[in-house]
């Protein structure tokens, strides 16, 4: 994977002059087909100085016409509404480019997933290629749904503002229902604002998903009623598509005010369709199955899955378990709350072997606006999980107050 | 991306005194949780030789409980049934190695998406970390669909036998669904077997999906009552699931025989759920979206779209515009046909840029079952399309001709 993708700043989007309106679901907004608009991408392509021109021209065939030039050419219709335009091509290292395609946006077909086609189809597959950056215009987003809940919504859920949002996962896969629930309660006691699902809790005979969002919802109840303050419990969502909906409408049904969902491992599109749901629940994106692809993290994790409608994105963390570095998580964080006039920010929600003791830094790294997800660390040492928690809820909270005052 | 991944022996797999039955659809099959069975996965993994028996076993829990052994073996049902055993371990190079790990099969709840968080989860975010080779017992195809017809049923479907199946595409993007039913009809009366639409063909404005597909059905039909055999068209399904259930609903009702998706845009759920509709359609399976930085191609595209359900697999051949190599090529056709007791044998379908003049050496690479789709290079050149096409299809009859004499 290329790392240290550095995150382009959304100067050349078309965002002056309009009027700003969070739309959802999707089908309130007519589509905008057949405009001149143009979606953007950025790839980091590896061939010589000599080369990259052809390479390039080759690139942007490949996502539409998948033909040369002189074979497509021979329809002025083709040439004039699908082809895309090599906007520049920018030295990026040793053999390395930066190209830049403009495309028009109706090759999308206002679908989510042919859009997937047209950034990153049969351009995945070549090794010399990786997806780096998109840019999508206004008309986009009468089909992406972007998040439900975004930033604003999930604080207002959890009823916490000015300060990140703490959350940690019930694991290990194996337990049954009331063990799980009873971590919930204890999780929600200590004064955490969001508790999880691992991602890998599915739908396992020894810990079925209904029993088990039946007895964490419960157990976040119960244990409101004691701090005067419920925790959100956030059930893990995954499956075939037609599983996925019988999941949440269980899980809406029996009080989960959000969900998780791994897009890479159920499909992007599912994402967005779940998202646009119009009963349906905020989504924390987890990403599992995510590193197959050949696409720099920021701009998967970042802006495609706030797009497809990720209310919080879920990632690793520099300097745990993953080797992601602090830019790429910055870029990440940072696309995941850019202003937009047509998609709400989502939530970063760094995680992946986060210890306790570098909350400071998370802290400061991520500032307010982002959840700190927080679990295996606090799962170790055999006793104490109840005072470990309370003791990284308060200084949270202190943090907090400090940075206020 | 890791080149060269080598295709291991299906030996390990335990096929042997068991009555071979294919299954389908697959709720017919009790699904076996709780056995002892177990999923057998293997990584490449860069470590040193000192560090590698650490980073293994970290690989081993990070797949599941996502916890340190020492904590997550507090619950002795978890370490007897949940946590895998890293089976071998084998240098593969400078600092590489190949890990071996075994896990319970009951991880995979049954489900085809969990299957991938247990497979490829969390690891696919870590970049020591490469995804080989995958081998499931029996019992996983009690829920995991395999193709619905397989080599067999689209050979029937198609009417040929003893040589590799013709297959091309309907392209560029930007025609309308007269056109492209006219290039439909120019291909199967030069004897085409197989014609689909290239993947980007979504629902356009400019192109919706029901006339297409009625108007490239009508032109095979109207040129099998001139020739005498109905080449099969092949729509492009895309889309989020419900749409793309319309679709398929559609296409079938219209009279289409086969269709086509692309599993790592649409989610492989999404292809399995299809797959195991009782009344779906044969599936080819696109590989868009799936440039795999972190998998072997043979394991994505030759198992797991496989097993997930595709009938046929598209991916490029070495040498055209994309850079496998032969022995990828070659890896992966094996898995697609490897002989397998609950699994009907796929179609490979080499593809992506090649030239009409490399015909002879994909039969000799290929043998008779694989589907040669050839697309862009029979439409270069302004005249002639037909003829191109008609000498592409005797030249292959008479290859196998020779091949049978």
């Amino acid at each position: 994977m290329a790392s240290g993708g550095r995150h382009r700043s959304e100067r050349g989007y078309n965002t002056n002059g309009r009027a700003g309106s969070f739309h959802h679901p999707l089908a309130e907004v007519a589509v905008s087909l057949g405009s001149d608009e143009s979606l953007r991408v950025t790839y980091l392509v590896r061939a010589t100085a000599a080369g990259i021109a052809a390479r390039a021209e080759a690139l942007m065939l490949e996502q539409t016409v998948e033909l040369p030039r002189a074979t497509a050419g021979r329809d002025p219709w083709v040439v004039a509404h699908i082809l895309g335009n090599v906007e520049s091509i920018r030295p990026a290292g040793d053999d390395l480019h930066r190209v830049t395609i403009t495309q028009p946006l109706a090759t999308a077909a206002g679908d989510p997933a042919e859009l997937l086609n047209v950034l990153f189809g049969n351009s995945s597959l070549q090794p010399d290629v990786v997806l780096a950056d998109v840019e999508l215009p206004e008309p986009a987003f009468a089909w992406l749904p972007g998040p439900r809940a975004g930033i604003a919504g999930l604080r207002e859920l959890a009823g916490v503002t000015g300060r990140p949002l703490l959350a940690t996962a019930l694991k290990p896969m194996g337990l049954r229902p009331d063990r799980l629930a009873a971590l919930c309660g204890l999780f929600a006691r200590a004064g955490m604002d969001l508790i999880k699902d691992d991602h890998g809790l599915a739908d396992h005979p020894f810990c079925p998903f209904e029993a088990r969002v039946e007895a964490c919802l419960r157990a976040a109840e119960d244990a409101g009623r004691e701090t005067g303050r419920v925790a959100v419990y956030v059930p893990n969502l995954i499956g075939a598509p037609d599983r996925i909906a019988r999941q949440l409408e269980f899980a809406r049904a029996a009080g989960a005010k959000a969900a998780m969902i791994s897009p890479m491992v159920t499909g992007l599109p599912t994402l967005a369709q779940f998202a646009s749901q119009s009963d349906g629940l905020p989504l924390f994106a987890h990403p599992s199955f995510g590193g197959v692809l050949r696409a720099e993290a920021p701009a998967l994790f970042g802006k495609l899955f706030r797009w497809f409608g990720a209310d919080a994105v879920i990632f690793p963390h520099a300097g745990g378990r993953f080797a992601y570095s602090r830019e790429t998580c910055g870029a990440l964080a940072a696309a995941l709350r850019a202003e937009h006039r047509c998609v709400r920010p989502a939530f970063p929600a760094p995680a992946g072997g986060i210890k306790v003791e570098r909350v400071a830094e998370l802290l400061e790294f991520y500032g307010p606006d982002a959840i700190l997800l927080i679990g295996g660390s606090l799962y170790e040492g055999a006793e104490g999980l109840f005072e470990r928690t309370r003791a990284l809820v308060e200084r949270v909270a202190r943090a907090a107050a400090e940075a206020v005052s």
